[in-house]
């Protein structure tokens, strides 16, 4: 299987580097006889690109995806649904400082290594930008999810030393300026939860549901750390504080009292809700002088130009939700 | 690729339920002409079964394992390396109690909904004796990766509330003590750090390095939590402080002066060390009573019979090194 | 995916040499809950081994298979169910001779340059011994087959220049005696019909359902051609007589007047009996001195001891029909 | 895995409906630093549309491919690169009186039954049209296969009942004329031969060299039958005629005397040049009166519109070739 495909059943494949011809991606798996609503794709795309204002990139392309196959008047064929987003007002000459120098905690100097030669401009394959077409198949997968009552959320709870299970977006936005007078960027973490997954979701040895969720998170830029449930700190738990018993509800369904477990037992969902974090660094590219060696091997400064943003937070979050949408959709054409 | 297989070069599939015949393993992928080291092989299990003592599940089972093919005159051909425990200890009558009841947070009730039967003695499939054939595969895998220099190490770094960066085995025998006599068990932290990775393991989009590993530990039961470099701390940072700055060393190599990125960038290897936490949740079989439901949906009380730990620390550290060896392992078949 | 692991649903990996301590496999993405027939996996097993009588390979071990998971109480569980079939009988000696030695038209110089080292005894991991697991997985497939009324049949329609739509096993042994009396071999065409696959079955572009059996045919040994319907035959014949009409039948149904599609049209299935021919390579191990080189690169001549068939049929149709069954099976989870 | 997608280290993903915007492909797993010759490119896609004059489809579409990443400066970047190929001459209004109807042995009927709804304006995803994304993969295949020596010829060597192992083009075009002129298609053979292969290509169990080859046939429409080596004329043969005994050449260097293994033993490339036969069944559209049914099931007439060949040769040569460079660029990322 391609290293550029995510999931064996609902298969995503992307391609794209920042400042080529076109990003976009492959669906392959999805059922026939699927209506698509195109304006919600574009309602995602919009959250992840305007959720900033004062503090994020201003790169300004319209990001209009473009369907080349799979659907015929408005319905899924069961074939592989083909999509491009156009890279239009890249500004590649920004990017003229960096061809020869590999900047801190990017992947400039591992893509070298490993390739021989990269496309510099604009990170290349390694721009958050190559994320877009899982927006996009993360929305369709999330129409189909919806459709069997499945719902996804996402929440900021941390950025920087700041804490909350209610961030306000004038919160946010508070948070992310003073970073930015700082001249500086900060880390954050994003909470999910995904309502009315059925018992059975998950299989229980090597693809179990955590497994795959982990996998789709850490195939997100930036992102350094993921838990569910209790996470790490179950680790300072007891079992008697822990365990999640099994009690009847008022209709005579099996339940658990608390949900500590996070909706997965032995890999596989229990009908409870999933909940999960996950942990992002902080954006390495500050507006900053940082000393770094170019591909001479000389050490030598950097100063940032072009367009950036201070935290991932809240641009990442239907990025996030994207990738849990398709890691769950992959895993529901598993059940038969 | 079926759901009991890890890895898609150096392939592992498991099989067998905890009181089956036999536990097992077939390792697709391995090169050949590897000369193999049996006795390594043996004191990687005995550093699974041995570690605890009194605090420790007693089954005593001798776990000798039996190689079927793949190996000749010492040396791998090429060809599938079959493998299989048997599984003689086995006091399946200690699990009858259990047969029609729902042991709260264990796989019971999820594999009873998904599969609409199970082997419900000694947990069958889902028992942790089930990642064996884990142990033996990452041993071979260890001594591939040891004759290219990568070394794999692993630490307790957290016992329930108690924390340390050098536990003695003294020190965790005797806070696990005082856990048993509570009747309960407890959660850990296991660090892990992988050295001498070469540059360039890893791909850049969907196989990230840090995904291969998270999917790898999130394979073992119990695990509720992945990190890797400053992890959910990195949250809390601003870019700043977080960036791994490149310089040159003494002997003019490309290095990065910090190592926040934990040895991965861009889905990487960049030549530093590659570490990380797993955090793992307490055991949820406590020798209390509890309650539970059972198979008709009726609300019972539960308590337990037979042999269980306190801990997965320190049996679990060789199934932590195992999974993290054929990840590697895995990964390191994909350069060329 | 290993490549010793045919199927990417209904997956079976194999594993074994010869002469080593067993042969086996371990299927995984078997449904749960199948009840499993033991004495209809053992028919399978005695149709391969004893079907040929004074012609045959004297080869003389039980083929018991014994299975190590998967199954509890004669009911399949979802698990892998792995199996093993003891190489007791082997007579390794008899292959001292061939131990530096390339023979004609087997394997052994192509898996020496490939591998650098080899398991010389008995063929090794090129035996035609280790497709005994392919039967014994294929004979599951077949009850689950069965169970949705998929039956599937196959017949001996060549023997060297003999041809025959209803060769006897009298006619069958006669031919092959006279072969037998010229110390030589001979090849042969087996035709398959698999009957009662509903309309649907294959993917459309590049899982194709003929690609999927010409791929699982050509992984059995000495296979050097397959055809499906018209085969090699529609190359000669006009647009006009090769169609396949659509007609109403008696009920009202859709069906094709004819069938020179051999049931697949377009990749996929319709419905109607599929069919197709296999063509085998004489046995490369006849009973005559050849000349050859040795692993020196020395030309030498070469007798063979040991016990041999002087045609793969009819011991080869159970192969042939497990493999069948393994495919469709393979297939038959693709559906949702 | 997903079902459009060829290969596992080498993978093609093809997207793509004959009259929808745009066919194309995925290429993921191409080494990075290959300098790629855009011009043979669009030549072996001339070759593919020019081959026929007047007995071929008249379609005009320029056949431009763009490529859309994966590429800078002309070098394979190791990123997935992406081409499409737009559908601008599409005369969508020539298949309307076919949106209803089952033509006889095309894909309309097997579609409809398993998907539900269909594109059906040019056979949609069934279209011979969408194995261009296949030229396109195949020549960027061919040329890297080029640099390692490895050559890839095909001749038609058979139309009907006419065969010959030398077929000028004017005589290719007389014969296609005349079963024009009796407004009829007709089947065809190719004879595919690949030299310079390296001893060692191919996997012994299930990934054998042939079952890879076979499979990529079955992949292009209308292909009935393969076989390589003496294929099914061995089927007559005794093993003392068929052996390929192993004879030192002038060079010290070992070879076989004859090639009657097609250059593949015990699924393993030998050194000597390979060599397979392909069978096509005529084309199924013929311009004469065909009875059928419709979707409501009532029997129809059908006659054809359109632009249509008369037979897959001489124009499917470039799909046979590209098919099989891209099967043995996928098992040459196999060899470590």
């Amino acid at each position: 299987m391609g290293v550029n495909t995510f999931g064996t059943r609902f298969c995503l494949t992307t391609f794209g580097e920042s400042h080529g011809e076109a990003i976009g991606g492959v669906i392959d798996g999805c059922p026939s006889g699927v209506p698509v609503d195109f304006k919600m794709i574009e309602d995602e795309l919009r959250r992840r690109k305007t959720a900033q204002d004062t503090t994020s990139s201003q790169r300004n392309e319209p990001d209009k995806v473009i369907f080349l196959s799979g659907i015929y008047e408005g319905m899924t064929l069961g074939t592989p649904i083909a999509f491009i987003i156009k890279n239009e007002d890249a500004k590649s000459s920004d990017y003229d400082n960096i061809k020869d120098i590999y900047r801190p905690s990017h992947a400039d100097y591992t893509y070298y290594q490993k390739y021989g030669l990269r496309d510099h401009r604009g990170g290349g394959r390694s721009s958050a930008r190559t994320l877009l077409p899982c927006v996009v198949a993360g929305a369709i997968a999330k129409q189909i999810l919806h459709s069997i009552n499945i719902n996804i959320k996402s929440f900021v709870t941390q950025i920087g030393e700041e804490r909350s299970d209610s961030f306000s977006m004038e919160e946010i936005q508070e948070i992310l300026q003073k970073v930015k007078d700082r001249h500086d960027t900060v880390g954050a973490i994003v909470r999910v939860e995904v309502d009315n997954v059925e018992i059975g979701l998950g299989e229980p040895h090597f693809k179990k549901l955590q497994a795959a969720l982990a996998e789709a998170m850490f195939s997100i830029n930036a992102v350094k750390g993921f838990e569910y449930g209790e996470g790490f700190k179950a680790a300072s738990m007891y079992g008697s504080q822990c365990n999640d018993l099994f009690v009847r509800d008022e209709n005579g369904c099996i339940k658990t009292e608390t949900n500590h477990s996070g909706g997965i037992q032995g890999g596989i969902s229990n009908g409870e809700k999933i909940y999960f974090n996950v942990a992002f660094k902080p954006i390495p590219t500050i507006m900053q002088t940082q000393k770094t060696v170019n591909k001479e091997g000389e050490e030598v400064t950097y100063n940032v130009e072009g367009r950036h943003d201070v935290c991932v937070v809240p641009r990442v979050l239907p990025i996030v939700e994207a990738m849990t949408a398709i890691a769950i959709m992959d895993m529901e054409l598993y059940r038969f």
